[in-house]
């Protein structure tokens, strides 16, 4: 397995990976001139050791590339973190909308998936709302991209340039695909942050899919670093 | 003067400043145990010598923090050259629509400001439309924001959660607010990018406000860097 | 007070400060377009709360420049701070032996500041040794540099290159010169590991100066970021 | 090949890669939703014109690992490119002589490896030096490591602590053995500096070695990049 479906439209690919927990626990023992080949109990018990100290340094000499297609709010989380967060060993690329290149893709919440304000925080998310609501939310978000995609195509027709045309658009819904590369420290990061119960529903979505495909590879330092 | 105009609701201010030319000329000097006291034409020479030869690193101990409100299309821009390039002494605090703090605006090009599909690119933008044109588009994108906030209220009031209700606006162009703090270099590096022809026209207004705060304090280095 | 000094002949130096406890707090109510313009007890319960729950982002809005002068050894456990960890907003210009500057000057510990072998780690060290023993070694160490100058000016004379000549020189113990400017974050960062009961007690006093010095500008974060 | 030897004891080895001239090429076209399975001339082409125009970003989704032995000097080089400079994708894990794990290696220049001053420079270094005046040097250092290694060991014996007895070693030349972990970019960011006529010759050797190792996977953006 190395993609997994997320939300109504959108995925996580790992594309490649360089190294496994046997990486971690050679560059810990950098000074003593041997390597071990496979992957011992006192390699487990190192890599524990590790993460439990928080000697983080030897969980950057592993990498992962994922693609990652999502509607352009989490996209906007997960570089927040990059950006706001201390984790700089990550590279990104990413489709952009100033021109054409495929049909814009939106995200659209089933009528069971809107959820309600939360009680006693100004941020966040509490129960599903009910039924009736959830369905008029969900035909109204559909007709606002109707129009938004209607408003987009005529101007693009009448010769306005798409890094204006855009400005129609309903966006934060919008998906964007993109490339993201980071060392396994840097996959831990994210996942501390994002798998936290107040991180956006969706984007924790994302992150249970990319710890998923994470833990195929590294199985011991994914499990002692999420702890 | 420490604030700058730009668009129709956005703005560019320099908030606080740590050094100046001499911090660069200074830095370079490390070894010789003696600093400058006052620019001389010696230190002017040094930092002509160091921006050409792309001795960079004396750049990097001057700091200055901005204050940036501009639309979202923009401040994406602003991060991708953050996260997509190598520069990486950056700090970048911003305003969410996660919860609700102040009245969402928007940017709305006037009826000469929209521009055509350039000639012969995919991406960037040509001449200004008809007037007509312009005119309509801009009466669309009202109508566009007009609704998309009243679904947006519809939806707050209803008791949807802001962190989904916020699926229904036009995001690309609603204005948001950070700071961003970086190095002399930093700023030199987002000019580099950001004042070539070919970025849209929006971002390359906010980076000549940049460019215009930054020269008062350091006007040499500014200078030098952006031949 | 700005510099304080660090073994027998080295120091640290405060060269330049932007912001105070104040601008973390703007930067974390970024959302709220209006900034404090002094120090309220509810800033700084803003503070704590920022720090308690490991919201670093806004300490890194706020800079600090120091010249640090220490012995080879010192240098480098700070270097690997910085290139093995993941703070990066830090500026490094430091002088080189590969020309000729200043005078080469030595750390030699006193007769009684020589520490014996931990106990129980491989790692470290224990008690001061006994007067004798740390005279014979400071006596020694003398001798030694004497030689490798002797050595070293020799080279010099025949006309060998400084960057081979320098391979006489016993390096650990040398003083180098340099230049750090690092964000707030950076600053905790580096205390944080380096003022830890097992970081090399040289440089746990050189962590001492950058607290004393970094406290007088930032009392509120350097005490909430250090618990 | 995997593995370089580099002066008299030192070495540069590939440990592990990933990706290939293709990662580039797919990360740059990353709107399109299609990637290439194998290089096309097309990719070719796209790969030159991404290094010729400086978008430098899709070289950072491929990495190489690779472990170095080399004199501290060397080490002290590499790293200031790395903390001085502006990339940071970089993971760095080194031996220490905190604490006793190998025996000290030096490095000693043969009698025809030792350089003169250069005529018209303060730093750097010239033609080699008579073949007299070599053999003098290295009888010279040759005593002076012996003499050191004794202090050393009479030290250790003692009881003295390791992190204050290596204050008797002549640093410079001694053997240290690290990881590094970085971006194709990264690779070529350090080869553009080291590889330069200015840098110390010592360096160059190892960016000799670097390349060679590197080319063998990425034949494509290692030639376009350090054209």
């Amino acid at each position: 397995m190395n993609k997994i479906d997320v939300l109504d439209k959108g995925y996580v690919r790992l594309v490649d990976v360089m190294g496994s927990d046997l990486t971690v626990a050679n560059a810990a023992r950098v000074s003593y001139a041997k390597e071990s080949k496979e992957l011992t109990e006192k390699d487990i018990k190192l890599i524990k050791f590790l993460a439990r100290e928080d000697h983080t340094s030897p969980f950057r000499h592993a990498f992962l590339q994922f693609e990652v297609y999502a509607p352009l709010m989490v996209a906007r989380q997960w570089w927040k973190y990059i950006v706001g967060s201390d984790h700089t060993m990550d590279a990104w690329n990413e489709s952009s909308r100033r021109y054409i290149t495929e049909e814009p893709n939106f995200h659209v919440p089933a009528f069971n998936e809107w959820r309600s304000k939360p009680e006693n925080s100004k941020q966040g998310s509490g129960d599903i709302v009910k039924f009736e609501l959830g369905e008029e939310a969900t035909y109204r978000l559909f007709k606002t991209i109707e129009d938004a995609e209607s408003n987009y195509e005529w101007a693009i027709e009448k010769g306005i340039c798409a890094e204006q045309a855009r400005l129609f658009l309903p966006a934060y819904g919008m998906y964007v695909r993109w490339y993201w590369s980071t060392s396994l420290q840097g996959v831990c990061h994210f996942l501390n942050q994002r798998l936290e119960h107040d991180a956006q529903k969706e984007i924790q979505q994302y992150a249970k899919a990319v710890i998923e495909l994470a833990k195929e590879r590294f199985p011991v330092s994914i499990d002692e670093l999420n702890k």
